[in-house]
């Protein structure tokens, strides 16, 4: 098999799995599904019976709640117990940073839950990313990739795009690309302005953590040769300007973040370097980078009342 | 909902459509689910019972035929008869031009189909697209469409892309991509050499005529603003070079062909006409221009002994 193609089922090693997704049960939230939740959880979240309600394979938050700001509340006080019980180890990394969970992204958001929990519950998570390249007189097309710092809680030391970030509660697609780019890699606003929306890439991972169904807004940033990447929020070890062969080395290797991987791949697919003549599996590949979560929940029939 | 989104439903009117999808027969050769077949056709398949064998919700060819060869020469013998008969509307269109049937397109083929017939069979077709695109110094982005020849079997009238034709047997896909740009636009080597591969599209389609699960290679072309398209097969009525407002009023009307609409989709979200913030369903609309098309199938279990 084409090593890029191992890598892309990589990071949908959920995606791929009916079994695994059989087993879980849905979440649901004013009538929608709007998560996934693994059965090895459920019997922690039983312990709560006045916030989630479980019937058949559905995991249901409690219809008494009537809006956006009574269903955060209350299921913020569950995961901050979880969180002192130390039963799961994600709660660990609490953020005081909130996702929006809705069915689908153009959808009203039903409430919101800090970053580190989302995974419990199969939420999608929505992020940006800038692909900062360069067109190299000599060395040709060649890319910044960033070294995550040894001090993040997720994925430490790991390779990823220049700049990415999660898109959270009060922030739009594009403010928030201005705002990691400033942040992560000292992006100016003149330089920003080249900011080129170009897609999406989705993907269904899952690792020991629990489940990460995400989607990337991605740009590409055209960037002057002189231009170096300087990191401000500490969360970055070092950036590194890659030759393509140097990218696709460090792409394959164990050094990059897996969940980080998909948008390298649009970008080389999107700028020919992989192509229909040198990968046999390229139309599986770009299917891989681009599977449907909008529908992952939606197609599922959901024969419950709506408190709202 | 966005008129966007809606199109990219229309276009995957099937792939949407669970309970029609239910009531498919899949089709097997060599042990392999390579198409879907209606349950209006089974009927008229059944008639050829040395030949097709019905077995459940399956329609397998028969195990006898142990060779591409061998099954290729056995199907269109059928067809040629369905043909004759006047027993679907597409067989009036025969092509004497054959697509590859196979479970995924980095497999060996498993026999060869005309390709007026694939839709009978739910095969996935591939095929080859390129944009062609003019930065104007006054109009700015600018692209250029063909009108289809009003004899054209299918979509008679109807506007395309630039250049776009089937990936037939004996043909690589940049082969295709330089064929057709030659045949379809007068696209010289020279101007050639700059096509630049994007990606793919894939939907799934269907209409009166049957079932179009489609994968398209998609390029990119900048041309020089005084190159103006000449068709030299016939199959062009005229060719016009539009403003991005007036491709998008075009593509949202009744006078585009229906399964086009994907790459010029994709090359206005790939070029940041369209964005996530000013298409609400921008997640969703870039998945439908990516269905799983080559999981559609695999994804089933086939209990069935192979042949060859």
């Amino acid at each position: 098999m084409s090593s890029f193609l191992e890598l892309a089922q990589k990071f949908n090693n959920f995606y791929l799995n009916n079994i695994k997704q059989e087993k879980c049960y849905a979440f649901i939230v004013n009538g929608f599904q709007v998560g996934l939740v693994q059965e090895s959880i459920i019997s922690e979240l039983s312990r709560y019976p006045n916030i989630f309600i479980i019937n058949n394979k559905n995991i249901v938050l409690n219809p008494i709640f009537k809006n956006y700001e009574e269903r955060s509340t209350q299921v913020e006080k569950v995961l901050r117990d979880m969180k002192e019980k130390r039963l799961f180890v994600t709660l660990k990394g609490w953020r005081d940073e909130c996702y929006e969970v809705r069915l689908m992204f153009g959808d009203q958001p039903q409430l919101k839950m800090d970053r580190s929990a989302t995974c419990l519950f199969g939420i999608c998570n929505y992020g940006v990313d800038i692909n900062g390249f360069v067109k190299h007189p000599t060395k040709g097309l060649c890319i910044w990739l960033q070294q995550r710092s040894f001090t993040k809680q997720t994925w430490p030391g790991k390779w990823n795009n220049m700049v990415a970030g999660g898109l959270s509660v009060g922030n739009s697609v594009l403010e928030t690309a201005y705002k990691e780019g400033e942040e992560e890699a000292s992006l100016s606003s003149d330089l920003l302005k080249n900011l080129k929306s170009t897609g999406t890439v989705s993907f269904f991972y899952e690792s020991e953590r629990g489940l990460f169904p995400d989607t990337e807004f991605v740009f590409d940033l055209e960037l002057p040769i002189d231009f170096i990447p300087f990191n401000r929020d500490n969360e970055v070890e070092k950036f590194e300007l890659l030759t393509i062969d140097e990218t696709i080395t460090k792409l394959l290797s164990s050094d990059f973040k897996t969940t980080s991987c998909p948008v390298v791949l649009d970008f080389l697919v999107r700028h020919a370097i992989i192509t229909p003549e040198n990968e046999k599996s390229f139309p599986e590949l770009v299917e891989l980078l681009h599977v449907p979560l909008q529908l992952f929940y939606s197609k599922k029939d959901i024969e419950l009342t709506k408190s709202g």
